[in-house]
C-alpha cells in the first residue's frame, strides 16, 4: 500500500497539542470511556460538511452524542435486501445496542448536496441522473421532498429543499420498526433541527405548526 | 408528525451559548463560508463512536474538514448498482466535486462494531449474520480483513481488527476510479490512522513498515 | 499542589458560553446580589445525585434558593459535640442568618444511597456496617427509617425508605431549638417532597393524610 | 408532623412548568437514566450560596455532574471516627462507587461563611467560637487557611480566604487514601475555581504558578 501517505506535518502538531492540553486535562474521563464503553444520550444524524460542527455548536464533551455524518444528512427509508446500508447501521446501532433516548436530524443553509439534488429533480443536472452517479442516487432519497417544494418560487426552493431534507430523514426514521416502537414506548424522541451557516441561527421543526421556529 | 418533540433545554442552552461566543467571534468567517461555500483541504473518515471527536483532536477551524461518520469507519467496495450509497456518495462528493487534497480514515480503540464483526466472523454472533441485520450486513464489508487476522492469539484480534478496517478501507477506496486517478495525478494523498481511546494516543499506518506506528 | 490539573476544554467553553449569555443577561442582578448579599426564600436539602437538578425543577433564579445538597438528602439529629457538623452548620446558617421561610427536604426514587442503607440494615451489606465505612455511618442517621418499613415486602422497601428519608430528616430538623423555635412563631415552615425520576412526578408529604400525595 | 406544610404555590407551578417542559422534551432520557442509574462524569464541590448555579454555569444535562453542596464548599480531613460525616460520605460515594474521572471545588466571591469565618479566625466573632456554633465548628476546617493570610491588608483577606478554602479543601481531598490512590493512578483529577459572581468572571488555581488565574 505505497500510495498510503504520512500524516500531513499541521494535523500531526496539533494532535500533540491536543495530547497534551484536552486529552491531559481529561484524561481520567477517557480511561473511564474506554473501560466502560460509550453511553451517548443522543444520537445527532448530521451532514459531511466542513461548516457543521456538532460537537462546537452542542458544547459536547466525548462520550456525549453518537454522530452520523453523511451527504446532506439523510436517512433512507427501511429497506433490508442484505446490501450496506452505513446510515440504516448507524441507526440501528443507535436505537437498539446503545438505547439513546434522542435522535437529532441537523440540516444547514448551503447544502451542496441539495443544491445538486434540486438541479437534478428540476432537470438541470443530467450527470446527477446517471446510474453510475453516487451522488444522484444518494440524493435519489430526497425525490419525495422535492416533489413538495417544486411549485416554490425558485429562490426559495433549495431552502426549502434543506428542511425538507430532514423532515424526509424523520419519516424514513419512523419506518424503522425499531425506531417506531422506540418511540411509541417512549424510550426515544426525534428531533428536526436546520442551520444556517451565515447567520448562526438555529430552527427547530415544530410539529404544533408544522413549520421550522427559531431556537 | 407530532412525533417530533422540542430540542432539550440544554442543548438549547448551549447553542445559544456557542452563538454568543464562538459564533460571535467568528461571525464574519462564517459569513463568507456561506457566501463563497466550503473549501476544505482534506476529508476525514471516523466512526460515528461519541468518544472519538475529530474537530477536537485535529483543531478543526469551521471549514476544515468534510468528515463523514459512519460505524467502524467503513469505506465499502466501488459497486455501481444504482442504490443508496451514502459513504460511496461522500467520498465521490469529497474527491469530484471538493477535490481534497487528503482522506484520512481514523479508526479506533473499543469499537463496538469492529467487536461485533470479530463475533460475528468468528461464528459467535449468529444474529449478526441474518440478513435482516444492517449491522450485521454492514460488517460484512470487514470479512476480509478479519481472514488476515484469524489466527492471531483471541486477545490481539479485535485490536488488529479495529488496524485492518482502516486498510480495508483504504483498499476500498483505490477501488473508486476517481480516488485512484488522483491518487496517480499526485493531487490526492490516502492517510491511516488509528486512535487509542484510553491512552489519547494516535498510530498512523507507515507503508514502509507496513505496521502501524505512533505519530 | 502539582496533582491539581486544569479544567477540562469542554467545562470551559460552557463556561464563556454561560458568560456570554446568562450572565451578560443578568449582569445587573448579578452585581447586585454580590454587593447586597443574598436573601434567599427558602432552602433545599437534596440529594447529591446527579439527575436531580433541584434548580431546574423549580426554575430558580439566582438568589432564590439555599441549596445544601449532600447523600441522600439527610438531616442528622441535633449534637452539639463540637466536631464538624456540614448539614447542621448549613441549617443554621440558613435558619438563623438568612431567616429562609420554607425549607424543603427532597428525596427521589433510584437512590444509591438508599439502596446501600436498605442492604446495610438488612445485613447484606457487612461492609457498610465497618467503622471505616464513611457511606455506611452517614446512612445510621436513616436506621429509624428503616425500622418502620422493614415489615413491607421486599419489592417496596427501597421506595417507602427513600419517602422514610425524607420524614426522618424533618424530625430531626425539629430537634434543632433554633428549628423548632421558628417553626413556632410562624416564620418558617418546613416541606417534604419525593420525586420520581423517571416519570418526573413530584409527591408532597401531606400531614393531613400522613402520606406522600402527587402534586 | 403537623408542622409539615403544602408547598408554596408558586413552587408548585414552576414545577408543573417544568414537567411539561424540560421533562417532557426529555422523557426517554430520564426514562432511562433511572432504568440505568446515574454515571456523572465528575463531582462537584460548591456552596449552597443561593447565587451559585453550577448546573447553568457549566450547562449541566441532568446525570452529568455529582453535587455536593455546603457551607463554604469546604472538605473536612480524613478522620474515620464513626461520626456522621456527610462530606467524606459524599467523597467516598463518588469516588468509590461511581468512580468520577474529575473532583472540581468550586468557591466563590462574597461567601457569608468565609465572612463569618474570618471574623471568627481574627477574633470579632466570640459567638461562632462557641462549642454550641455550628458554623463555627465546621469553619473551624478554614483555621489553616486563615493562618496562611493572616498578614495580608485587611481589605484583601475575605477575597484571599476564599480562594484559600478551595486549596484546603483539594489538601484535605488528598488525605483520603481512596483519593490519593485515585489521583496516583491517573483514573481522577482534581481542579480549584473561584467564581466572582459580581463580574461572572471565573478563576482555576494553576498549578504551575500556585495563584488562581482567569479561565
Amino acid at each position: 500500500m505505497q500510495y498510503v501517505k504520512n500524516l500531513p506535518t499541521y494535523m500531526v502538531q496539533r494532535y500533540l497539542g491536543w495530547k497534551a492540553t484536552t486529552y491531559a486535562e481529561n484524561k481520567a474521563w477517557y480511561r473511564r470511556l474506554a473501560d466502560e464503553g460509550q453511553r451517548p444520550r443522543a444520537m445527532i444524524i448530521s451532514c459531511c460538511d466542513s461548516r457543521v460542527h456538532v460537537t462546537s455548536i452542542f458544547g459536547a464533551d466525548e462520550g456525549e452524542f453518537f454522530i452520523h455524518r453523511n451527504i446532506a444528512n439523510l436517512v433512507p427509508p427501511f429497506t433490508q435486501d442484505g446490501d450496506h446500508h452505513g446510515t440504516s447501521a448507524a441507526v440501528e446501532y443507535a436505537v437498539t445496542a446503545l438505547k439513546v433516548a434522542h435522535v437529532v436530524v441537523l440540516g444547514h443553509s448551503n447544502c451542496g448536496g441539495i443544491k445538486g439534488c434540486h438541479d437534478m429533480c428540476a432537470g438541470l443536472a443530467p450527470e446527477l441522473e446517471e446510474k453510475s452517479s453516487f451522488i444522484g442516487r444518494w440524493m435519489d432519497i430526497m425525490r419525495p421532498g422535492y416533489d413538495r417544494i417544486s411549485s416554490l418560487p425558485e429562490d426559495q426552493r433549495t431552502r426549502a429543499l434543506e428542511k425538507e431534507a430532514v423532515l424526509v430523514s424523520l419519516e424514513n426514521l419512523m419506518t424503522f420498526p425499531f425506531v417506531q416502537s422506540a418511540v411509541e414506548d417512549g424510550s426515544l424522541s426525534l428531533h428536526g433541527l436546520w442551520n444556517d451557516i451565515g447567520d448562526g441561527s438555529l430552527h427547530q421543526y415544530a410539529p404544533q405548526s408544522g413549520t421550522f421556529v427559531p431556537v
